[in-house]
């Protein structure tokens, strides 16, 4: 039976849905300076702004408690946040967690979460002001909201990219991804056969990389001593290709990449090949990196061009909304988006 | 079979497992202003204070889909943050919103959600600046955080109550209780025989304060324009005296409130007598009013003392950390929290 009146979620997909959504959203203080549309909102503070990002969590959707150990969930809901305010061009300050668990976690199990939150609060150097502690009916639910300041004429939006800027990254990216199949792959073996135990020792590198990603806070402190501020940024949390086309969709630009500079680490590479999946895949469509995306002007490229931690994977060009990578083989093709779909 | 090493939630109960959690949480940032422990955060902001709450609403647990109609649920979900921003003295300015649905949702379904929230915006007079939106595989969960501002002379935290301050209520309590158990009584009958129709028109003021609490942002603009700061503030999500006690322990300072002055409506009475509900239940421990209780100096007892929309239902004494009720009965009994069980 049909039912004409009801439409589908998934017929619309995430970004489809959050544009829906949000069409008829107005903004009405005049220091909400920056709303919906980017890594974090932006709010007038004075002589800074202001900037806050929050992310939800949910057991079986985002994360695996069979394969993720509790202190690496509560180190990852932070980092996944401060990389929202990194992506401001902002440095973290405070987060707020709130957390639903079912009664079958233990007080020593919430203990080993909020063990990960605050190692990660000491490394990112923010405070955990605030939060709320429910019980749920299914799974685990973990909703960090993160705040963090930025003097006003160093923020960094999605919208600011120019002809010619130079498309750079801050590391490298697929990892993460292949770590997940290595990790869902021994899951299904042990499954299989309970006596089997996981060999994850010669993925040490990717599965870390999925298991307890780092946001790079240490670039905006970069950025502030090398005298850079992006013309535009992101984090890729999505992946590569997506990352990039929201950046030419804010910008109006379009932008050119070229797969040999996608930096992708030989242990994601050999693990790609292992699992029969394309070599370009995990680069540019694997998510869950939380490397910085973002584009230089010209005229800073020579304040970067001997740094080994900047990899420069392309330029921007006129063509709006439009992006295109240069393959090895030396083919243009179109980039889509894939994100990860999560309906 | 038992686990020496396993300790149950339920053991600690909601606040003892907040307290647990929050032990080891230091501050570093010096425009941190206040962390955990109030109803919200306090963030130094140049001339003016932000401040930050944030509160996540799983189906299950708060909220019941089968009496809850979902414009309700999204104005519930805002309306509740507010209100904590506006314990703080503050008026709220923006608000980020996660929800998590499952594929029973439609996109029609969850724009029901956004009406009720986008309407909670327009009348709090808050700007909807983000969020996430992903899939849950089991209930909803909406996760909202709100900031608000307010001028750092102004700021009420819930510490600030003195010997002789008077206790005030900006408005009736237990209503949302009593209109929780009308709900779950019309549940059940409609779950024995689906062809009786939930008999709600007797009920509409209490099932409505359950469904569609207010907060009371107006009282904050009444502060202002009657030259009050309160001395002490908190709303009454878990009952007043819950509350209280909260405000004793954080002020160091003692209360005595009378029973007869607790604002009660009588359609709260005539529920609790139907129920056969003592008659100071709903008022003492229902919760989910989202009033707020409020101290204020004797100095400024005569700008108010004729305005008939405050309620004044006890003191502030020195015995620290100690509440007491005098009763209709004219018997002293002392409070205890009752609160929420969550688990």
């Amino acid at each position: 039976m049909s039912d004409k009146n009801r439409t589908e979620i998934d017929q619309m997909g995430e970004f489809g849905l959050i544009d829906h959504i949000t069409r008829d959203v107005k903004i009405h203080h005049s220091n909400t300076v920056k709303g919906i549309g980017d890594d974090a909102a932006v709010i007038d503070c004075g002589d800074d702004y202001m900037v806050v990002s929050t992310d939800m969590l949910l057991e079986g959707i985002h994360f695996d408690l069979s394969f993720m150990p509790l202190q690496h969930l509560g180190y990852k809901a932070i980092a996944v946040n401060v990389s929202d305010i990194a992506a401001m061009n902002a440095l973290p300050e405070q987060v707020t967690v709130s957390i639903a668990v079912t009664n079958r976690f233990s007080v020593e199990a919430i203990d080993m979460i909020y063990q990960g939150i605050n190692a990660a609060c000491k490394n990112y150097n923010v405070d955990l002001v605030g939060g709320d502690t429910t019980s749920s009916r299914s799974g685990l639910v973990i909703s960090v909201t993160a705040t963090g300041r930025v003097a006003k004429d160093k923020i960094a939006y999605r919208s600011g990219a120019k002809k010619d800027d130079i498309i750079c990254m801050s590391g490298d990216v697929g990892a993460a991804y292949m770590g997940l199949q290595v990790l869902l792959r021994e899951k299904k073996v042990f499954e299989a056969d309970p006596n089997m135990q996981p060999k994850l020792d010669d993925y040490e590198y990717i599965v870390g990389r999925q298991l307890r990603p780092e946001a790079r806070t240490d670039f905006i402190h970069d950025f502030r001593e090398l005298g850079i501020v992006p013309t535009s940024m992101i984090d890729v949390s999505d992946g590569v290709a997506s990352e990039i086309l929201h950046l030419c969709k804010a910008s109006n630009v379009g932008a050119v990449i070229y797969e040999q500079k996608i930096p992708v680490d030989q242990r994601t590479f050999d693990a790609a090949h292992e699992f029969n999946i394309p070599s370009v895949t995990p680069g540019l469509n694997g998510g869950e990196d939380y490397e910085l995306l973002f584009t230089i002007s010209q005229d800073d490229y020579k304040k970067v061009e001997k740094n080994p931690n900047i990899y420069f994977i392309g330029y921007v060009d006129e063509e709006p909304n439009s992006a295109r990578m240069v393959t090895v083989g030396e083919q243009i093709v179109p980039l889509s988006a894939q994100g990860f779909k999560h309906f």
